[in-house]
């Protein structure tokens, strides 16, 4: 389970768009898709919330133009949302030796062998943006040894859905790989947290039968997609394509 | 690995488009995605060809604008080739207690279970044309079991599942379902038949290495796409991403 | 699902049976074995059967005594039934790299690993009388790894149940044996068409039920069996090598 | 891994066999099955024996006609033979509410599902000649639920198979169905306790290697064979091996 | 992976330990066990941490008598070990319709599913702290549906197993036992989120290749074990039942 | 299942312990554990057994200090219970190149791949004295490939582990790095026959249900413990059951 909306995240918010409209946004989200609810667990509405996690949404709204459901399934759990959205920001946000669009690889990828539809979509959609290869998501999804990736990519991969499906089993062998493929210690050390953080995530999604925005199916697949201006060269011009107002807690 | 150009197809030729640029198209795709060739097997060129097998490839092409990659790599054994098309028209194009979207659903869920790239995004391609549900493949290719589909679709779609991964398991308590949410014997032979075609379609995907045409990816995303006229308004960007020509037929 | 009949199979037409006796022989087919019936699905008389399905069986019962189930329960859907014989016919019958035995070798170990007792019984009985062992057949059906054969075949049959069990892995690394062991291009192809194409057989004589003719059993497991003389090169002398008394009993 | 040989087995010595012959058997059969040794692990010759080994041998080589191989490769070890005989004397032999053909399907069942040719082999051709059903032992090795076979034994099997492979998770749910068919307490036990036993008989047989006897492919497949009447030529050995004494218990 | 060391965790401080003696044990806890280090990335030595997480580790080591290994081995990533920490305290701590006993043993039992032997050991021991039982980790580790357990106990853990194994099928059908037991919609939230995040607990256990402190091994076996005296009959003195004598060695 | 208690076992009688206790003890076991009775079978009194049995009964009591249930449960089949006895002494009592510790850390790491209860806890006792290493045997329960042991000791066990779960496909490649360990031809023999005696072992334990005796959960886990001394107050008969002779051979 995931979330495409932090700090620099390529979800920005819509010219234009109102914020009035985005309060009806978050209690309308609640309303369930076709026949299935939001969520099996009661959704707070934003009133209910701790203020912390209010400003936390709405800012994600105010940048992102909507808010991903996750935000309002795992609200329900205040300390457990906080302790998921700091790990998560840990993980996804920091400086690594692994580009951002790598790290959305993994979960695109791992969340795809635990058949979890909120992640791979959602993060499907936020690989499309910061890879700028709009194929590349649908590829993981499907079968990662298939898709057009470069060797290193496919060790890194091979890597994750082991921690993913068979951390018990890991063993020397399983690292050799990567250390000829030029990962570093933290490398590998990021690369089997993301796998082990969305093993969590994915469980979360699938225990709360959360669903994805819709948004996210269109995110990305075609060259100006969610969007204001068509970015520069990937992560360098990450800063200003998701301004955030500066007490924006994440 | 599926096709998505039979005549009936929404796969409909863009207006406009030239012939003669058609027979560039099919040398063109010969060459390698990224670093990875088309087939594993020697790809024909279309003046190789049987007259009929280089006549049904022309005619795709003027349909559908493209030549869907199976087409290409498949043509390399005429005789298989003939027989395989023949098998895929009788299941997909004729007339039948399933409709066209459900026999698509049936085609994109047991490709995603083999971890078939081909198939499932052609297929899913032809699924959102068909179905005019947009979100509809992209659910079935990471979990049909969480897709927002019907009762009766789940109970197809299991059965089909079963099929896919377990045949020699099957037994009557299989069938009940299936006649409870009443479907007839034609009906059941219908899905059964399909997800064993798609067991070979997949597994001669997966043997020669096809991948995907691009186009698939994004057809069919947005309202217009595959369709005379705009549908409802059911995403904002929809109405102009996929202009087709009136005439185009389904 | 497989069947063993065409021209050049080793089951030829008895000298001087009846035809009158044959025609019976198909209506007989269609009562249950035990308490189970042939088909879970209709299965047409011949009088109901178009003219060119009708030839086409009466021409193997003529050939070979007697006519395999998969004939008469396939029969009910003719689309199906000519692009599932073409296809059969492609594979098993042209020239190729690979004998004849060495593809009915693919075809009982493959439909063992998907436990499908048509295609391993009928197909054992076929592989048996064109190889001249007769032990092979029940070696593989029940572990081909420790089937008294040799170490190209043991390559040959690891890729094709890689192809049956588990072909979205396949890699180089799977190829790379076959290479190894001189077969060419077009050998492989045939040995992963040939696990695909079984693939699709099993699912459907699970999905319809249908169990071997008893005749299957027996065929070719002793030294006289299904045979006049010792042929000379396996299949040259097919046309003798069934010759069975009038009174043979079915 | 099993053996067909006890006093009371259908494989009764032939009247005027010459035990001269036998010796020269048993010492032939240590020499390799085309290019594999009769097991991985030392074969005692005869004279080396401990003396009631010996005789347990060249009785059971009396009444048999040949040595089955099990008997060669565990004879190794002594002791371990010794207990390994008793305890299958004890489940295989003695009263039960279990007809012997019964125990010899569960036997088959299971060890087809652990892919072990010896004991699929060798108790196959027993169970064809306890159950005088020649086509059973080879459906029940490719997929027991298509057998034909009554539902009290498709019940029986279901158990044996999860107790092959499945055992710690085996509950009361198992169990009810069982005492639904009416088996007892000490039928139940017996199910259980061949299945276990031959989780051992069948590594064993994997750990060494052994291969089945040539016998063992053909007893029992014919009408008159396994009855007091010497059937046609089936093999060399066949016409001493199959002759029973009225008076044989099955 | 777990720790069993928070404020109100059984394993509470010895009576006048000395915290230099502490001191001295966070180094050299960083020895390798046997042949393999504490982990495979770098362990931080206790000046090097930053206040707060030095402060908490401090804390555990006195309360516990010893500093559990994971604290060492996640401590060298600090955003990661803050929101690792905070998660676990909110699902282990808090007030809950589960007791703490019952939450361990979802830990024990699903980190066993997991083959994860620094949360079975670790969380075994304060297993046998929380519920008085000195059998039932042991019992649970191996093999939970033969635990001594009640039938709400079973349904509890039949829940978190499916969340752990196969979270992508859970459905109604999996939440309707829990329901039937009188869990309520928090108690499954619980149930399923402690699966959940020993999912990640477990993978970063394996991931660093942490091992467990020997003194988990022993901690809650023998009726004084953690205990200043003896208590009388087992499951009566709780309250008492974790001080230990200063000299008790580990 | 196992039993730890032949002659020459770590579980040697006390001195001066009084056998008319212990009568009352065997009739006592018989008793259920929580809710759950010894076996699913009929459990017999001493005095129905056949007098060795009897005799071998009160011997283990007599060495030990109580009854290992797996006594209690298959004496219910006297012949099965000689065979299996004289089977178990056969492997783990005789001279081999494997040392009992080594032969019970196949039992132990075997019976856990199979989640046997009855035979993990048992034999972990027995492992812990034998072994003096009082760790081991929980490590191996859990997981072996991250025990502390040695390469050859992995390599032993990789092989058991093969033969437990995945007999069948035993080949050269799996005895390769026994031989390059040094094992000999008797230690690879002896470490298969072990698996596969234990695969026999844990499915009967599974069958009748039976459950280890509360003794062996604490055997030899503290320092003194299988030593002459008598450790603390363990449990009710702890200080009877684990003091031994000198001479004792481990």
């Amino acid at each position: 389970m995931p979330f495409g909306l932090s700090k620099r995240s390529g979800l920005t918010k819509l010219a234009g768009s109102k914020s009035t409209h985005r309060l009806a946004t978050y209690e309308e989200e609640i309303a369930p898709m076709g026949h299935k609810p939001l969520s099996r667990f009661p959704v707070p509405r934003l009133s209910e919330l701790p203020e912390d996690i209010r400003a936390q949404i709405l800012a994600v709204q105010e940048r992102t133009g909507f808010v991903p459901n996750v935000f309002l399934v795992l609200a329900h759990r205040p300390e457990e949302f906080r302790a998921f959205m700091a790990h998560h920001e840990a993980l996804m946000e920091k400086d690594s030796g692994l580009t951002k669009a790598e790290r959305e690889m993994i979960v695109v990828t791992t969340s795809a062998v635990n058949n979890c539809a909120y992640c791979v979509i959602a993060h499907g959609a936020i690989l499309r943006l910061r890879s700028k290869q709009p194929l590349l998501a649908d590829q993981l999804a499907i079968n990662y040894r298939h898709a057009d990736i470069t060797t290193r990519q496919r060790t890194m991969l091979d890597f994750a859905v082991k921690v993913c499906r068979d951390a018990a089993n890991l063993d020397e062998d399983d690292f050799a790989p990567l250390r000829a493929q030029g990962f570093s210690n933290e490398d590998i050390w990021d690369i089997g947290a993301l796998a082990a953080f969305f093993a969590l995530s994915n469980r979360m999604a699938s225990l709360t039968g959360m669903w994805p925005n819709e948004e996210f199916y269109t995110l990305g697949r075609t060259p100006g997609s969610g969007q204001k201006k068509a970015p520069g060269p990937q992560t360098r011009t990450a800063k200003k394509a998701t301004r955030r107002p500066k007490s924006a807690p994440q």
